[in-house]
Order: structure tokens, then C-alpha cells, then sequence
């Protein structure tokens, strides 16, 4: 969720990874709308394009400051920020936006539970996007905010080089699809949908994932696929609290909609909105497969047991009467004191005889075996 | 739900299937509407019924140009469209019927949630309907959309040679029953009916697996029950994933009617809804017994690993005593050098004694077992 | 729920049962309202009581043409059929009492879900009775569906020779309590109420049965146990899908009443209400402590294994040494070469000293265990 | 629940009691309002109560007809009718207070499920009370029913001599608190709200239970505990079920208030609501507690099972090759006959030579178990 | 909860605490309003802080008489009570905040569920705080009350020294933020928050915990890491109930507004409730984990079982059919009696062919459990 997250590699298929499962908060007691800034958080870098069915203007490394003027211009203009590591700067931010102390610690103090404030001229719009780096199957969340005003928008993520939303910037640029024929709503339609889109190949991952595991519970059931599902169990509840939240909102937006969403564009919110229950929907799916995977996998265990035991006690209870008929006749009784005493030993067809003895003990405890099935 | 999982031939019985848990989706960011159309899908094939209490006209691999005459005549036109191969008709026939480009990627992107869609003159029904060969049991789900019009029906399947709809065929070209009396509202409740009515003989089928699964738990649990038992729960999630958003709609269209219903169809519909609750229940309950069976099995596995245990406990626990008195007689102390040394072996009954004595710590250990009841 | 469950004798004490889990159907795409009755279905049996709190007049085996005339008396006139194996005689019976096509379909495609259909001047009620027979203690469920006109009850069983409304029929003839002075109302009341009590005797006895099955889960866990506790839990499955609606059903009268109810009956139907929610309440008990008994189950197999594994253990770990040591001595190293060769054997006191060291391992081991509590 | 199950002595603590899991009914098909008394039900009777700020009045063993005359005066007159055991003064008492033979009988046939009944001018209320006898640790419950009329209660008890309300009426006599100058609406709080607080100490005493078993649990884990485990899930089913529905009764009083309820009094209902709230509460987080003990439980018996196993592996693996060794050189090979024949055995320091290496093995198997942690 | 569960030190880590999970309450019967007060409750000690913007007055160890002059000023008062230990100082308090009896119980008899009375003029809230001593990792609730006036706040705690609200004390004397600029309202809020902000810090630790415990379960399973499960399931239980009623009280005052709370102030209570749901969020997920964890035990200790049960199999299963070679040729047959009698034992190559033979079978043997995957 943060960036000390994404920084350990592969962490979903070799280790334990460190998941802030926690949301970010600040010290008990603190002023409200107090910074938590890590250390670690890269410096914001603001971008901006200013377009139209007409125009395409693009900015980068930008103050908030010089991104007064374009707000108020009646073309569209996407402040695009990333990086959350300079207090001053998200301050200015805050002033230029005019946004609450409140929603500003919220937009900063990452990650947040997914949220929607609806003043009357701003929609503010926090989520969680899920990253993933399909090489080493890295995943990992990150909190993206939006400020949606009459003219412009304002996007607020993690990290400076986030290439998540590069399709909807080269539509902008290149001018495809009808995106530039519309307002800033339509842009916030555009990325939201981009990042829950982004749910879809990660799921595809874990059901892939999924379906190995069921290969392998069933027929290797070691302690590393038992540490995979518990894994698999902990990132799908992860995925699930932060699109959850998601749902409702878009389901907020549809059912009362805003006076910034015209209704043309509320039919696309509609779109994301099903692709969102369609996400959820597959994640109860995988939940429910992971936790009758864990039941596989005991039974799958107990039946190796079962084997191992049943080759236990199949050479056991041959061998042990054999040995014991040996251990009869390696007696030191003497046989010269007494004709009873293991006369046996002095017939001409003792030894033959003994052997024959075993051989029948064998032979009926092994088919014995066999007739309850327990030598397949 | 895809041509590619229907090709796998029996995947039910023998091995893991390859059902697309995951639902379709387009490259996050890209154009919304964009079609993602699957290379193995065949090209569509357009025919059209059109009839009235009288009138039976049948045309077969039209364009969907030529269908447009018939749309605005006053009896009903039925056009049946099948297979999602080809881009070109699929973006004509969006244009024949006015489909806004994200619904008409809904019908394309297979498979989707099933959804119901709700314009003023026309309504979208997307639905899961289950195809099942009852030969080698082969089952799989198959998305079907209608855009039910004034006097139009348009159906959108997967397939081209699609039988699930012959006994409706069927009835309109020979006339039976009511249905060419009604308008284009009963015609989607009659295939709609059908396909809900698709899901019963698959429940069967499902029933009687469980059944059987119910005698083999309990009786012969082996890791090939184990992966049965799994496989049923997963399709019956899929199942009800299918299912219960068409009693939804259904429940939606009911409640609040809609223009081009009438409420004598209506009527029709809710028994419809009835059977969709009836299945859902079923589905319901035989998740349960599912759940159960696979507690039954862990403790039916301990169960025979229980016997096996008490098998060799029994074996080992007679004759470790016994060979442990055949090992002491088997020592070679000097009888010569001293009385005390193992006096026994140059008695006259020692030998005999010996396995007296051994047969009496059988006997003992073996009624000891009885009376546990360890020997049943 | 057919005359096929109930003719395998004690079906839920003995063996796996044939209970259809699934509801009726007709083949997908067939006619709405086709019939699909069983061969094994007897004829229909109709029979009729005419009544009011002076006259009562009983009539056996009549056609429903002969019922017309009673229909629209101002006594009240119990037209009730038993049996459903002839496809004329229900559909007579379809057209006296004006009967929806779909409706008489779900009368006679036996089972169906419950439900309530609302006509203004007929009330459609068709429900789940449970039989039992206590000498056998054989249960099976049989559909009975209820037309309530003006004046008159319709009642359809599956079965011509039916108990269970036998007490009713007694009351009416005796004029035995109120029932004679109420309307129809109050009899589809008195005989809803009947089939509803039916279902507390099943639960005893389903009571008293988990009860016997904690006491075995507990100190002899075996297969069977493993066997009845399954069907216990699918028996209460069934039994809830039975109840369950009847309840919403009451619970929809009762709230929005009914022109054909009178408020004097409503308070009666309240009533009949209460005790279904004490059944449900009951089931659900009964659900709970059933699948708690499947965890009690595993533990106390697990109990028992560990009791033979620790057996296993006590007598391997004393006589594996003690055998060892026997064996030692049991060695042919040659006294006469070398002093250092077993000289233990020439001792004069070596064989005692040798069964007193075996004896002193014995109790040191035997202490051991007893100290860490494995010999009780 | 009834006084058969309360002269079981001590039944949770040692056996398997015989709680009435089951609701009282009649046989299906009686006249409604019949009534099923039991055998042993204890002969009705009647105190009487009659008090304001200024007069206290108490008659005892009075018969119903006795009672009339105070139920119409201003002061509040209380009748407290303990036993079920006579048919005529219970019917009696329906006719003096009017009750609905309905109502009667849900107070005569007991347990009911706890109810209420809304009359204009009377309220009835039907309530489980938990018993706790602490020095057995017995604990039943027992049916209270209120009718509350403006200047009465009528109470009815399963038992005569019931102690649980004696603080109530030391109340009423030494006019302690303000409760005879509140009107009978006041009596019913102060009554009500005795029998919610006495399932407190109930809960305390599971709490205790719990935490004994916590512990057993993971030290000693036998059938006993298992049985204890399962004992206390039913036992807060049948508590919750007594307490679940009296919350929404209290809660509808609340919610609604009656006439015969005053707005000062309701102020002390929503106090006795805030106590179920508790109760359930608490009664949810023990049957959570109980249900992960089962869990632990089963997996602690599993942990002796291991230790048990290491330890037979341990002496197994060790001993086994060693008695191996001994066995070699117990052969008898012909040492004459060939020099490759056990020149061991004739070697000076055979003996100690052997020793040392079964010391070796020894010493280095029991190595390889210290490392694997299998020795402590 | 109260003063004794903090004074056992660790109690989390080391051993079962004394949790009270039960909630506070008083003899059954006993008057309404009665106090419940334990004897090593500490004497009332009370603080008052009066401010408005340009004010800030300070007063310790005050009576209630003493507060009461400040309550009806236009600054802001808050009256800090810290201590349950003395019945006269409590019900002085009662009158001088007028509060119901019931009211001042709830106060007093810690701990209650969290609760919001709402009174037109004031408004009483009633919330468990965490507190934690991150040295020992010491964990109890403790009940804080709240009576918010026009001017004023009452505050009662369990302790007399509660630093958790150092930090509002101190933002009040420093002016620190604008919290002296606002109302009671928004102090309550200050406090409020800083009690919920409290349970982030706890649940970073059980995060921490179930992480460590991740690692545990799967790698080395013992008793102790069962315990510790247990442990932590119980406490997400305590924690949950604490925490989710005040979910609900901050929702309805957000939903319906109070007349002491201004729209200003509200906003902020907003941020809180968003806490709250943040906090259950967290709560929810560390339940699945835990629960999850459970089953992982379960699996870990099997696999660990049937390491041993692999091990004991093999070495058995080589040894076993040894020892019985080298038994058979420590049988004491006569050779010299008959050619058939041992020949074996006189052969020149007799002994090295023994060893050879022995040698082979352990290969195969050994051969054999590699293929299996049974020796790593």
C-alpha cells in the first residue's frame, strides 16, 4: 500500500510480505488534519493538461500556483500530482483546491479506506488502485484522490511515475474515443474505470494461482502450498476491503447522482459501477474456492496419512509374526535334556518346514491385505 | 462459457476444467465499447422468424440490413443471432437496433454478469443460460442477450447451432399452444423460460452425483472422491453466479412492470421468477450438503486411519511381548558356569512351558482387545 | 415427497434415501401449464362435505361436475381431491374452479416451493405437509394445495387416503369446538394449522435422535454415526425448505389481510403463524447442534485414535529396549578368544543381573508414563 | 424448562440433561385453545397483591372469583398465580380476566416462544425466565406470562413457590424505592426487568465455564472437555433463544409505546431493553469463544497425538537398527568352515568393538532427533 | 476492563487473563438506579478546565458543588472526574448535572455497552476506551462517560490518572489548533476522537502478533502458538463489541443532527465515524486471519505428523525385513542332522552373501521411498 510494499520483490509467491493491513493514522490526540508523511514518500510532481475537443496543453513539474489560472478556464483542466513527500507543497495544494484540513490529511495520510465527500461544488473521490507488475507477479495498493470541480480535476497518487493512467493521457493526447468532447466528469469516469479495470488481470492471477493450488492441494499437499493459501486467503481480503467500499460509492453517485456528473456521463459511472460488482462477485468466488482449498488440503494430508500408515502396518503385521517364528526357533533350549524340548530343531525337515510356515503366514496376511484393498 | 471450455470433452468426471471464473474485460484504459472479441469465436449467423396468429415467415443468414424491413411491421419479428466472430455485423446490428456502444459491448465481451437494462422503448436482458450434453455430462454456460423492442425480438448467443431454443421454434412454425398470439413480450419470456428451465435436469444430474459422492464418502473416501467434492462446489458457484441475478431482474420486472410487458405476460414472468427461487434454493442446498461432505470425508478418512491404527496396535502389542520372551530364551548365557544361569533351558518342559507361557500372553492380549472391541 | 419416497420403509433410520432435493419440472421449452404426472400417481378421489352450524352433508367419489352445484350455496362446501394420476379429471377440475393454467400446473406437478397466489376472489395456497409414520418412523413430505373461494375450500393431496385432516373432518362432523359456526376462512385455517402441527411430532423425534447420536459421537464413534448425522442434517434441510415459506406466507396474510379472511380468523392464522416460527426456531436449533456434533464427531475420533496410538507407544517404547538387551546377549561373539568377548555370559550371577536390568527399564519406562498420565 | 428437567440434580455439570428443545403443542388436528396440561404440573395458586403509596393488601391462596372485586379499583392490584395443574381454575381465570382462548392456552401450554400480544385495553406478555440454582449449578428455565390491564397484573408462573420476584415484593412491603407510586406499568418494568437481570449471574457462570475449559482445553484435552464444549453450545442456544425474543418485544414497546404505559415508565423499559442488548451481546461472544474452542480442541488433540508419535518414532528409529545389529551377530553362520564366515565373532575385541558402533548409532540418531527439536 | 485486569502484568503474552467479558449489572430485583461499586474502585477526583478563546483557567481536586458556578457561564467547562470509588461525591454529581438515576447507574456500574441517551438539553454518551502500555504490551478497556451541556462537558472515567487526554490538555492550555474557539461540542468531539485514534496503536500490535503467529503456525507449531490464537480471538471479540456501538452512536448523531452540536462541529464528527469504520474494517479482517489461522494449525501439526509417521514408515519398513533375514539365520537348526537343515550356515560365502542379500533389500527399500518423495 505503500511504497515500502512494493519495494520487496515477489512477495506474493517466495515470503510473508509486510502488508499495512492497518489504515495510515495519526497520533492519538493530535490536531485533526494532522500530516503523517513517511520518510520515504517521494516528492510531489505536478503535471497538468488543459484540453478540449480542440485543445491539447501539456505541463509538467508545475507549482500548485501556477495552476490557478487554468482551474477557472472553461476548457478541462487535469492537475495530475504524484508523490505525497513534501508537507509545504500539499498545503499550497490544499489552499488552491480549497480543501478541508480534514480531507486533505485524509488525501496525504495514505492509505485511507475508499471514500466520497460531496460538497456542493467539489466532488472529492478517494480510492485504492491495485498496481501490478505482471514480471515478477508483484502487488500492491496505492491510494489515488480526485477533486472534481466545474472545469477541472485534480488527481492525487503515491508515486511520481505512475503509468497506470498512460492510456486515458495518449486518448487525451492522441485524441481518440470521444474523451476530449467531454467535461472533467467524463475524465474522472475515464481513470476511475481505468483503475477498476485494473482489478480484472490481478484476479485473473489468483485464479490462476487458484487452479494450480488445486492441482497441487490434492496431489503434493506440502507446507508451502498451505503457506500459498493463507496468502492468497489474506491478499483477497485485502483486494476485497479496498473495491468494497468502491461499489458503494458509485452506487451513491448513480442513485442520487451530483450536479457535476451530467446524466450522458452517469450512464458510464453505470458501467464502472458493474464492473465493480462483477470484481466483487469474482473475489467471493476465489474467497469461497481458498477456504474449501484449506479443507482439501486437511483431508488431502490426513489421506497421505492414511498411506503412509497403511505401508506401516501392512509390512508391520507380516514381518512381526515372522519374526517372532524365527526368534522361536533361535531359542537355546536344550534339546539333549528332553525329547520335548524343541525337537524341531533335530528334524531332518525342520528348516524346510519352518520356512514353508512363514511363507504361508505371508501369503495369507498379504491376501488378507489385498481383499481390504490396502495394497493400491 | 466459452467455445474453448465446452471443446474439453467430460471435464465434470475425470479432470480439473477450465471455467473462466473471471469475467470478461478490456485492456484497463482503453476506449469504452471496445470489443474483445476471442479468435476462436465463429462468425455470426443471423436468422429471423416472423409471425403473428397467422403468419410464418422464416429467413435464414441475413445481414442485418435485411432484417430492418421487418422490425417496424406490426406482427413480431424475432431475429436470432448467433456467434461473436465477426466485429463488422456485430457493429451493424448495434446500429440496426440503436444499441448504445456500452451495452453492445456487454453482448460482445462474453461472459458478463447478467444485467437488465432499461431504456424507455427497449429493453437489454443479458442472461447465463447452461448447456448440458447429457451424454458425457458435459456442461457449460453460455451468455444469451435479447433487446426486446415493440414488435421485435433480438437474441444474441454465443453459438450458431444452438438447440435450446428448438422447442420454442417449434412451437411457433406448427402453432402450438398460445404463443403466436402474443406479442414479442411473450416470445422473451418463453426463451427466457426455457433457459431458466435448463438449470433443472443440470441440477439433477448434480443430485445424483452427490449421492453417489454421500455412499463413497462414507464408504471408500479416496483422493479422487476429495477432488469431486471440490469440483461440485465450484460449479455450483458458478451456477448460482448465473442464476441469481436473473431472479433479480426477474423480481425488478415484476415489481415495476414495463411498458412493452403487458400484465397478462406478466403473469407469465413470475412463474418464471418461481422457478429461478426453486433453483436458487436447490443450489442453496446442495452447497450445504457439499459443505457437509466434505466434513464427512476428514472424519471418514480418520475413521480408517482409526482401523488401520488399531490393526497394527493389535499386532504389534501381541507379538512384541511374545517375541521378546523367544529373544530372552535365545541368549546365550553359560548354563555350564553357574545353576543361575538359565536354568530353563535344560528343563525337561522347557520348551514346552515356554510356548504355553506365550500362548497364554496371546490369549490374554487378544481377550483384552476383544473386550475394547478392537477386533470388529 | 412422492408415493415413491414413502414406500421404502424407514428410510431415514436404515439406509440412504430417495428424497427428490429437486422440485418438479416440466422439459425446458415445453407449453407453459403442461403436466407432468408421475405414472406411479393414484386417481383422484373427490370427495365433499357441505356444511353450516346446522347441516352437514357428506359426498364420496363425486366428478367435479358434480361439486358446481354446491359451489355457490351459503353453506360451506370442502371439495377435497386426493390423488393426481388423471390428467381429464384435473383438468375439469382446472376449469369448475376457474383455475390459472400455471396454477393447476404447480397443483399438480408435485413438488413445488410453496406459495400464495392472490386472486381478488380466490386465494391460491399450496404448501409442504410432513407425514410421519411413528412405527416405522418413516417421514415424507406430500404436497396439499388450497383453492378458497366464497363459500367453498378445494383441497388437492397427493394422496386419496389421507389421515391427516381426519381430526378436522371429525370436528365438522361432531360439530365438535366453533368450526361448524365459521366460514371457509376458518377451515382453510383449521386444516393449514393441522398440517403445520404436523411438524412438531418430526421434530421430537428428530430431537430425541440427535440426542441419542450426542450421547454416541461421544464414546463410540463409528461410521453409521458418521452416516445418520448427514442425514439428520439433510433431513432438516429438506424440512426447512418446506417450512420456511409457509411462514412468509402466513406472515403476507396476516400483515396485509385478506377480503376473504375475516379479522375474527386472521387472529386465528396469527396463531398459525407463531407456530411456524417455533418450528423454524426449532430447526435451526436442530441445525446448529447437528453440525456441531460433526466437529464433536472428528474430535472424538481423534480421541480415540490418540487413546490406540498412545497403547502403541507404551508397549513399543518398554519392550523394543528390552528386547534389544535380549538380543545383546543373543550374539555369538566367541568367550573363548579374547576375555573381552561377552564375558557377561560366564558370570556366574549374569543371567539375573540381566533380567533384573530388563525389569528395572520396565519400571523406569512404566514410571515414565505413568508420570505423563498415558496408562489410564 | 419444565419442573421434570429442574429435579435432575446438577445436569450440566454431569450429564446429558433433558431440556425440552422442542415448544409445547397439541395434537395436530385439536380444537384451537385445547389445552395440554402435564401430569406432574403442581395445583394453581393464587396470591394477591393490592397497593398504592398508602396501602399494602396481601391475600394468599385465593381462588379467582375472589379476585374480582380489586381489579376494578384504583389501586394496583397484583395477582400472581403460580402452577399449571387445574384445567377449571384455569379457565376460570381466562373468563374473569377475558382472555382469548388462544392466549390462554399459549399461557397454559408451555414453553411457548416469548411473545406479545397488543389488545387495546390489555397487554399480554409471554416471557422465559432463566432459574439458577447456584449451589448445584442447575439451571432451567420456566414461562412467566403478564396480562397488564389499567389497574392490574395478573402473573402466571410454572411453579408456586417462586422466589426469584421475593425482592419485588419486600419492595411492595417495606415500600422501598418508588414503586408504589408508579401504577401496575411500573410493577411489569420492575417484574420484567428481575427476570432479564437474572440471566446475568447465568452468564457469569458460562464466562467462568469458558475459561475453565480454555484451559483444559489446551492442557488436557479428553471426552469430558468434549462433552463440556458441546454441553455449553446448547446451552446459550436455548438461553438465546429465550433472550432473543423478548429484545424485540421490549424493543417494540419502545419503539410504539401503549396506553397503558406511561412515558416515565417506557424511560425504564428502554433501561430493561439496553440489559437484553447486553445479554445477547454477551451470550454471541461466548458462543464465538465456544465454537473456536471446539477448533482448539481438535487441535490439541492432534498435538498430543504428535508428541505421542515423536516419541514412538524416537525410540523406534533408535532401537530398531540397533537390534538389527545385535540380530547380525546372533547369526549362526559356520565360522569353521570359512574364514568369511563372521570372523567377527572370533576377533579379541569383537564384542566391544560392536557396542561401540551400536553406541555410535545410537549417539548420533539421538543427534539428528536434538536437532529437529523431537526431544523436547 | 477494570483496575484488577490492568494490574496483572503481560497478560496477553503470557498467560489468560481475567477479561470480564461479562457486562456490569446488579442483584437481580435489586431498585433501579442502584450502584454497583468495587471495593477497590479509587475516590472520585475532580479536574475543571473553563475556557473560551482568550481564556484558560485550571481547577484540581475540586467538589461538585465547586463546578456548578461554571456551568452556566458562556465559556466552555469542562468537568473532568476521574474515579468511581465514592457513592456520595457520585450522586452529588448526579444532582448537580441532573442526570436520571438509570443514567448515573450506567456512569457508575462499569463497564456498560456503549450508549447515546439523547435529552433535549443534553446529550450522554457512554464509550470503552483501549488503553495500552506499549512496554508491556498491556491491553484493558476502560468506560468513559460524556454529559455534553450547553457550556460544559462532564467527563467520567474509571481512573483518577488518565493520560490519554494529556494531549487535548495540552492543545487546550497551549491554544494549540482552534479548539478554544469552538464550543463543548467540538471539545467533546477532541476527546471522542482521541479515544478512538486510541485503537489503531492496538491494533498495529495484533497486526504485528498475527504476523509473527503466520510464521509460527506454519514453521513450528506448538501449544503455545495455539494458546496465543485463541488468545487473540478473544480480545478482537472484546475489542469489537467496544468499538461497534460507538460505530452506531456517531452515525446517528452525523444522520440526525443534535441541537448542541453545530454543522461545524459535525464535519468533524465525521472524520471520527470514518475512524470508527476503519477500526471494524481492520477488526474484521484480523478475525478472518485469525480464524484462518486456525485451520492452518490444524494443517501444520498434520503435516508435521506425517513427517514423523514418513520417518518411523521408513526406518521400520528397511529394519524390519533385515532383522527378520538375520533371525532367520539365528535359528538353531541342526545341520548335522539333515542336508535341508541350514545348509546355508555352512557355506564358505554364507555370511558376506547375508549381508549382500540385506544389503539389496535396504537399496530396493530405500530405492522405493525415494521414488515416493518420502526422504526429503
Amino acid at each position: 500500500m505503500t511504497a515500502k510494499s512494493s519495494s520487496s520483490s515477489d512477495r506474493l509467491t517466495d515470503s510473508y510480505p509486510d502488508i499495512l493491513l492497518n489504515y495510515a493514522h495519526t497520533e492519538p490526540g493530535s490536531i485533526p488534519g494532522t500530516f503523517a508523511i513517511d520518510d520515504r514518500a517521494k516528492a510531489p510532481e505536478i503535471n497538468l493538461i488543459d484540453y478540449n475537443s480542440d485543445l491539447h496543453h501539456y505541463g509538467t513539474n508545475l507549482t500548485p500556483e501556477e495552476c490557478v489560472a487554468h482551474l477557472s478556464t472553461e476548457s478541462v483542466s487535469w492537475v495530475d500530482v504524484g508523490g505525497l513527500g513534501n508537507k509545504e507543497t500539499l498545503e499550497k495544494l490544499g489552499e488552491v483546491f480549497e480543501l478541508h484540513p480534514l480531507i486533505l490529511a485524509d488525501i496525504v495520510n495514505v492509505p485511507q479506506r475508499p471514500k466520497l465527500e460531496d460538497y456542493q461544488d467539489r466532488l472529492v473521490i478517494i480510492i485504492q488502485m491495485v498496481n501490478f507488475a505482471p514480471k515478477n507477479r508483484e502487488i500492491w495498493l496505492e491510494q489515488v484522490s480526485f477533486v472534481l470541480g466545474k472545469n477541472y480535476l485534480l488527481t492525487v497518487q503515491e508515486e511520481p511515475q505512475q503509468d497506470c493512467f498512460a492510456p486515458v493521457r495518449d486518448r487525451l493526447r492522441k485524441n481518440k474515443g470521444t474523451i476530449r468532447q467531454h467535461k472533467a466528469d467524463y475524465l474522472t469516469y475515464a481513470l476511475w474505470d481505468t483503475i477498476v479495470d485494473g482489478y480484472f488481470p490481478v484476479l485473473e492471477m489468483y485464479g490462476e494461482k487458484i487452479e494450480q493450488l488445486e492441482e497441487l492441494v490434492l496431489n503434493q499437499p506440502t507446507k508451502t502450498t498451505l503457506g500459498k493459501i493463507h496468502q492468497i486467503k489474506r491478499d483477497l481480503l485485502s483486494l476485497r476491503r479496498a473495491i468494497w467500499p468502491q461499489r458503494d460509492m458509485l452506487n451513491m453517485l448513480i442513485r442520487d447522482g451530483h450536479i457535476l456528473i451530467s446524466d450522458r456521463t452517469l450512464r458510464y459511472f453505470k458501467d464502472c459501477y458493474d464492473h465493480t460488482i462483477q470484481i466483487i462477485d469474482t473475489i467471493e468466488i476465489y474467497r469461497e474456492l481458498t477456504s474449501g482449498l484449506m479443507d482439501v488440503y486437511l483431508s488431502s494430508v490426513s489421506n497421505k496419512m492414511n498411506e503412509v500408515m497403511k505401508l506401516l502396518a501392512v509390512i508391520s503385521t507380516i514381518f512381526i509374526p515372522l519374526t517372532f517364528v524365527a526368534g522361536i526357533y533361535g531359542m537355546n533350549f536344550n534339546t539333549d535334556t528332553s525329547p520335548w524340548n524343541m525337537p524341531e530343531l533335530n528334524w531332518s525337515w525342520g528348516y524346510p518346514l519352518c520356512l514353508t510356515v512363514m511363507l504361508a503366514i505371508a501369503l495369507v496376511l498379504s491376501a488378507y491385505f489385498w481383499r481390504r484393498g490396502w495394497l493400491n
